[in-house]
Formats: C-alpha cells, sequence, structure tokens
C-alpha cells in the first residue's frame, strides 16, 4: 500500500473539524463516535505497518506522543485505566486507538470492542469544547 | 496496588511452562489459550499502571521489547497483521497482548475480542516446541 491509496496517509495529510494536535511523530485525532468518551486515534504521520518496521528512535518518539497523549486525557477524563491499542487490521497504517475507561463503562473489566452500541456523535460545538480541553492538556 | 497482591507482579517473579524469554524491561509468556496462533504477553518487570508513569528511557526500552517479540512472532507465525494491546481492565500491570492475525482468521477485519470462542489449550510438547520457535526467533 502506497500513501496515495492509504486513508490514514490521507487523514495526516490534513486536519478538519476533529483534528486535535501535531506531535514530532504523530497527528492526533478525536473519533467521531464518543460513546467511550475520551476515544482518539494517535495517528504515525509517516506510512508504516509494523512497529518493528519503525527505527529505535522513531519508536521511541512515537511512545512518547502515545503517553503523551493518554497522560493529557487522563487528566481531562479522569479515567479508572487507559486503555492503548494498535491493531490496523482494518487500516494497516500506524495509528493507535486511546480510551479512557471511566467509572460507569458498560463493561469496565472488558475491551471495548465487546460493547455493541450506537456510534454517540457530539454537537460540533462539544466537539470543539472537548478538543480545547484536550490541546490544553497536551500543551 | 502494590506488588505483593498483583497477579503480574507474581508471574513476573517466577516462569511456570509457559515462560518465553527475559527481556531488558520485560518477561515474555505465551498464552494458555492458542484459539488466535501466536498470542503472547509481553510484561512489564516491575509494576507500573500507565504508559505515562514510565521515564522516556523505560517507556523506550518497553517498546524496544515489544517490537522485538512482535518481529519474532512475525517470523514464526507470518500474520497478514500484528496487533499490539496494553489495556490492564482487569490486570492494572503494564502488559502486552502480541496476537498474529493469521490468514485465515475467524474475524479478519476485527479486534480478536470480538470472536467468542472456547480456550484452545494445547498438549505440553506442542507448547514447548511454539516456545523454543519463538526464542529462537528473538535470538
Amino acid at each position: 500500500m502506497t500513501a496515495a491509496d492509504c486513508v490514514m496517509c490521507t487523514r495526516v495529510a490534513g486536519e478538519g473539524p476533529l483534528f486535535i494536535a501535531d506531535l514530532p511523530t504523530s497527528r492526533v485525532y478525536f473519533n467521531e463516535d464518543q460513546f467511550f468518551p475520551g476515544w482518539v486515534f494517535v495517528v504515525l504521520k509517516r506510512h508504516a505497518v509494523e512497529l518493528y518496521e519503525l527505527t529505535a528512535s522513531e519508536r521511541a518518539a512515537q511512545v512518547e506522543d502515545v503517553a503523551r497523549v493518554a497522560r493529557a486525557l487522563a487528566s481531562v477524563y479522569q479515567p479508572v485505566k487507559m486503555n492503548y491499542e494498535l491493531l490496523g487490521n482494518q487500516v494497516p497504517h500506524i495509528h493507535w486507538h486511546l480510551v479512557p475507561r471511566l467509572a460507569g463503562d458498560p463493561e469496565p473489566r472488558g475491551p471495548v470492542w465487546r460493547v455493541t452500541h450506537e456510534p454517540t456523535v457530539l454537537p460540533p460545538n462539544e466537539v470543539a469544547r472537548r478538543i480545547g480541553q484536550i490541546r490544553a492538556a497536551l500543551a
């Protein structure tokens, strides 16, 4: 897969209303579905599929980005636990799902994927407010 | 939670039949359930809950361990895609689920957690053979 036909490459080339931040190796986006509040994506800026395809210094910088976003989300959402997932079964371009698991989570001891639900799409002003909080926590 | 009452702290203090390897920041164990072939755990040797609790140098070393195990699993199992998950909803001690997703996977585009199944427990000689292959690939 080249950059030209990868939807994550297209995504990191732009920003759009869900864009949160530009970090050294990644760009960060708010998940449109906020059924799990605070779910964001940390997307590697360059096209790579597996962690072991990166150089050690890229991996170190990437995990710094991931940890920095996780810390910011924890500060905003006060989760019981953060979840960090790098899957890529549908879009094989390194991107992390960071999901704060809050008190009152519908399945606190299980993965988010077991919770079938309708997407929760927030109104644009609420998306902007949440993105502002996450940006402030990242700063 | 202290080391004394954490099951992952207990686990990394020993080895047992599912032990694969000792790496700089982690110990690696074969998942008893091999319904998804090659599922292993990379467990941080010290007790910490979130990635952002580690120092930057610990994070860099931890992600090196994770990438090294993922590369070894890819070499042994030849997956379509590797999955990397740090959840901790049940056991809040940093441990990664590394899961090779093979051709013929029952849900190739979805997370493993959506596939309900009975555990596949391999006979001890097959566990030992697989662990030997992973160790050889790590060497």
